[in-house]
């Protein structure tokens, strides 16, 4: 039998592993910070009707700049964004290659403070780019000072600021994007994937995209949308920036469905946003009662919560499992990763880790 | 205003234009060689209910294995094939990034007999692998000899054969194949995107996949299938293959409604491929007619067709876009390319282009 070894891959490939959240059928899947609402009824009816639709020319090649869901994203972000503004692709994983290729590419690195997304690091290795983890403060914090120092000393091409940070859930405050923004020579993205999970009224680095054609704001549909089966990441910068995503992007890379389903989904914002408020809250719960527990859940603006003082994650994550809950060890020792649910899930997960104890 | 210049793009890629067939909106497209057929009316029935069962979880990620497609092209491609020799992307331009991800990568190369599809260097530059266009037969045959040279020539980490060739028409013969695969040290990818439209019969590269665990048959559902719209490219490999690419695929790449989709496309192959037969038709008859009108058409297995004997390429594309008939211009001196539609739009692009007159 041929193995990986025995073919011609990339030498810098040999001995990796590919990224894989266990993908197992529990009752309580809160691992992968899933929005665990499903899409509302009347928003579904709608996504449908526009997909028949498209079905009816999708043996055409389809619009391949994406056009009205471009206008779509920028009516949804607001700040004053015109559509020529906002590029998206399948999933933020897309849209953060896509940038690394065309900032990127080899010889040259992309900075980001760990832990941070565990994506990073392999999107950056899959298209040459060398990967530089940098430290937070404590508690996962990031301040100006910090990030301007590894900028400083390791003049990245490309700094990733993940803000809310997975799977910390820490803000990085708009201090800091601000700080690095102007102490960085290259490209500065700034990952908002959880962003609509951020105290109402927080700022969101799309402020500060005037005056700045290095700075790229990214989103994802995957989360506050409900919207992860469908594969639909954002982001919005200068024109000039998407211009440049053109050179390395794949013609006609989001599909007729892709596109009919996010329109359909963001032209109906307000009701697909109504469960942010409840996930919120059962987020604040999930803290407030991991505390009264004893264990040490850090600082959310997201969908999850990372909590401290597990003496032994792999055999908690187990006992979790067997009772039917999902979570996520994410390597961090001491730590696991909660996603926050419906009511019911997370009183399911609060429960399963009462009874398990500490 | 910022500028692409102004921006710290990849040094390479200064002064590059992205690819971009022009999507103008005329009665008849035959432009970029799409199935002008639309989705059967019961298929369609079919694919729809499909995506409304994936919408009611569309909130969380889609099998990240897409195994029940793989199961669907498995069977549809026969020979033998399990599930575990087959990969899906976002189209086969997806596809073929991920192998050059995989085995290319920053001081690798790539090898194509040109002319050919004009994406592969695009997507080799991508991915920071060298591109290196070899030079054909007469006529842009692929003998075994032409081919074996090259590759001895450059001896590449990738060889890309496109079969049928795109955008000639012209099949590689199976001994040029197993010649080249014979002879080369690396990857050799087929892509066989238009292999349905090839003479009933004929043997595709996929008969030569067993002990050849280099070898890929790369295929794509937008043609045939009339699936452009829905960006589905596939491959055959060995099991290994899919292991490596597993390292630089990005996780959930197929969303689960191009997964949904695709399934209803692929268990309807005998009606969606109901077209082909038509199709095959369209194209020898503009081969026929064009040959009668002073033209030289190339042979093809493809459902288009490239001839020469245009004297003014440029001229007899507008004269033909004036008449609501838009054709290719691929830059081969002295041709045009026009894909094979229905009946009525041959009918209406042989009408007008003997009305333009040579």
């Amino acid at each position: 039998m041929t193995t990986l070894d025995d073919l011609p891959i990339r030498d810098d490939l040999r001995g990796k592993i590919p990224y894989g959240a266990p993908q197992l059928h529990v009752p309580v899947a809160l691992n992968v910070n899933e929005n665990t609402h499903p899409i509302p009824e009347d928003v579904a009816h709608d996504i449908i009707a526009r997909i028949a639709q498209a079905l009816l020319s999708l043996n055409r090649y389809p619009d391949r700049e994406f056009t009205a869901l471009r206008e779509a994203l920028a009516g949804y972000l607001g700040h004053g964004l015109s559509p020529d503004r906002i590029w998206a692709a399948n999933g933020s994983n897309e849209v953060l290659q896509q940038v690394l290729q065309a900032f990127g590419g080899f010889g040259r690195t992309a900075l980001g403070f760990t832990p941070t997304y565990s994506m990073y690091p392999l999107l950056s290795s899959g298209v040459g780019v060398e990967w530089i983890g940098a430290d937070r403060d404590a508690d996962f914090e990031l301040s100006p000072e910090t990030a301007v120092r590894a900028v400083e000393e390791h003049d990245p091409d490309i700094v990733i600021l993940c803000s809310p940070n997975n799977p910390t859930g820490t803000p990085v405050p708009l201090e800091t994007v601000r700080a690095v923004a102007d102490a960085a020579r290259g490209i500065v993205v700034v990952d908002e994937a959880y962003a609509e999970f951020a105290p109402p009224g927080s700022p969101s680095a799309l402020s500060l995209l005037e005056g700045r054609p290095r700075l790229i704001v990214s989103r994802t549909m995957s989360k506050a949308f409900a919207f992860a089966g469908a594969r639909v990441g954002y982001l919005a910068a200068d024109p000039a920036v998407i211009d440049a995503i053109r050179l390395v992007r794949l013609p006609y890379h989001l599909s007729a469905l892709t596109q009919a389903a996010a329109i359909g989904a963001v032209e109906h914002a307000p009701q697909m946003l109504a469960m942010v408020d409840d996930i919120r809250g059962q987020r604040d719960r999930i803290s407030a009662e991991l505390a009264g527990l004893g264990y040490r859940p850090y600082r959310s603006w997201s969908n999850f919560v990372l909590f401290a003082g597990v003496d032994d994650p792999q055999a908690t994550w187990a006992a979790l499992r067997d009772r039917g809950v999902l979570v996520r060890d994410v390597g961090i020792p001491g730590t696991l990763r909660v996603s926050a649910g419906t009511e019911t899930e997370t009183t399911a997960f609060l429960e399963a880790i009462a009874a398990v104890g500490r």
